[in-house]
């Protein structure tokens, strides 16, 4: 059972009764959970004014937690990094906390993995994913699980079958073939980063972007008109980010609103493009973004990611590879 | 009377009505109008496939025009910049001919900066400006005429009173004082650039983002929910570019969405922050944008600004300055 220590560093939490219902649904499961004098601040659309989230991390930093766990997402954190504790945030992990969140939260782990190298993880946040009025997600629960008690050892999914088609065509134009059984391996001691598609482009040209080459780069998004997800693709593609990883890799693109005026254009045709344009292989399906379940994946740790049929497996090299990974096939 | 020549870069053109009026209306102001071969081509969201697009461009620079003006914006120049000659299109501009447009095409007058220094214009567009249908704006339309001409040397505009009180405040915060009469002198033989806040911060990291140190930079945009703008405006911020400047110029920001959850964040509290945490000067009401009023503002040419009371006026250096301003004080 493990200390975990709730907090807010970017939207003010609304929906009190997720917050609660998330806080005692962590409970039940047998942890401790500490929560944060401020997790339910609230200045114009934060969690509390800036002076107020950057305390909070800060305090998330030296509370000893086993796990820092966001209340939620929403909007807060990019315009807080210069005022943010990297130092902080990275000695916490080093000793032992795992520091767990996603989407606004995502400018939080890139900035860390900039400034400092730390790892993060990329997870569930309380309210969207614990407190929900419906039961959470098994899949998330368990991944959780394992992060909390230092079991994660790696991820993997299924492809939809047209999908894992596209991919082996690409990958054999791109030269990479399968070794041995029928695995081709993709990537090995490679840097996991990502996150949320339009705070990872927000950071761009800042000090706050992490220079990751030959990295896998993992995005997701939410509620965005698609041709602005093209549009932050192609920043990326033209700023030379995606070309220099070993493979991107797409979550969720969930609630991607077209209009008629798109006729055809969608994220079907946007992904499609992309995967033609790069030299580089893009894995679809990855159970990460704006859905119920998803996987935790540790943003700056070195990984290798393989793909085999239908099959990706993506596995931490910082692990005991003795285990059994059958039971993480997620 | 000028050769004006109008090519679709960018979104398909719907409104085939707005179109024609628009070229009808140009007609009748005496002018001869060549219409691009690909000006109507749809495909998808685009006005053609990224090769007609792109063909499009090196057809309006080939044209020897007086002008080339965009039928409309919406999306589609970022996705082909790589492809596009800007060589050619610096020799037009060289040449004579004035590139007007905004919106999308912000990425290709910024594209043309960084990669030849070539001025272009951000102005009007075909179906938003003149082809609507109400009468086009006066002041738009004379603006336009003096850049068809050759005789813009320059804009003014008149802020708020309350606006103008807290530039002053803040030039006087920033050391800049009234000389001589009381004209604060804010930029002198400064580059002038920007153009849609989106597109400007979809250039950030790219070989397409010019790198201008004290220039004037104007931005504008439309459309987007409040938190967004300000992560763009951060974003701007955290990569150096807003404090490079002389001074950032804010034209209109419309159709700006906020919600119930924004609790008194809006863009008024946005730019009263930025204004407070730069610095430079942020000067306001800069008649440009998604709005019937809007000036011509040469990108990549020579200005100088200065403010006197509620008067901001902007002069471009490349002109012959003995000529009376007065009627350009829209």
């Amino acid at each position: 059972m493990a200390h975990i220590y709730i907090y807010s560093p970017s939207g003010a939490v609304r929906d009190k009764a997720a917050f609660r219902r998330g806080i005692q649904r962590l409970k039940v499961l047998g942890h401790e959970v500490e929560v944060d004098p401020a997790a339910l601040a609230s200045v114009q659309r934060f969690a509390g004014d800036d002076a107020e989230r950057v305390a909070a991390i800060a305090r998330a930093a030296a509370s000893g937690a086993d796990v820092s766990l966001i209340s939620r997402g929403g909007y807060g954190l990019t315009r807080i990094l210069p005022d943010i504790d990297f130092a902080a945030v990275a000695q916490a992990a080093k000793a032992g906390m795992r520091w767990v969140g996603f989407s606004d939260f995502t400018a939080l782990q890139l900035g860390a993995l900039a400034k400092t190298g730390a790892t993060t993880w990329s997870g569930p946040a309380l309210i969207a994913d614990i407190g929900a009025p419906d039961e959470p997600d098994d899949i998330t629960l368990d991944c959780l699980d394992d992060v909390i008690h230092g079991h994660a050892e790696g991820t993997g999914w299924v492809m939809g079958k047209k999908q894992a088609e596209q991919l082996h065509q690409d990958l054999q134009r791109l030269g990479l073939r399968p070794e041995g059984g029928e695995s081709v391996r993709v990537a090995e001691h490679a840097t996991l980063w990502g996150g949320n598609l339009a705070v990872v482009a927000a950071l761009l040209g800042t000090p706050y972007f992490p220079q990751v080459e030959g990295g896998v780069l993992y995005l997701e998004d939410v509620g965005e008109p698609v041709y602005r997800i093209e549009r932050l693709l192609t920043q990326l593609q033209l700023a030379g980010v995606l070309t220099r990883q070993k493979a991107v890799v797409l979550g969720g693109f969930t609630e991607m609103a077209t209009t008629a005026h798109d006729k055809g254009f969608s994220m079907k045709t946007v992904v499609a493009r992309l995967a033609q344009q790069l030299p580089v292989p893009v894995i679809p399906a990855l159970p990460f973004g704006h859905v119920p379940t998803k996987v935790c994946l540790p943003t700056g740790a070195c990984v290798s990611l393989s793909v085999h049929g239908r099959e990706v497996m993506m596995l931490w090299d910082d692990h005991d590879h003795d285990h059994d990974h059958d039971h993480h096939g997620h």
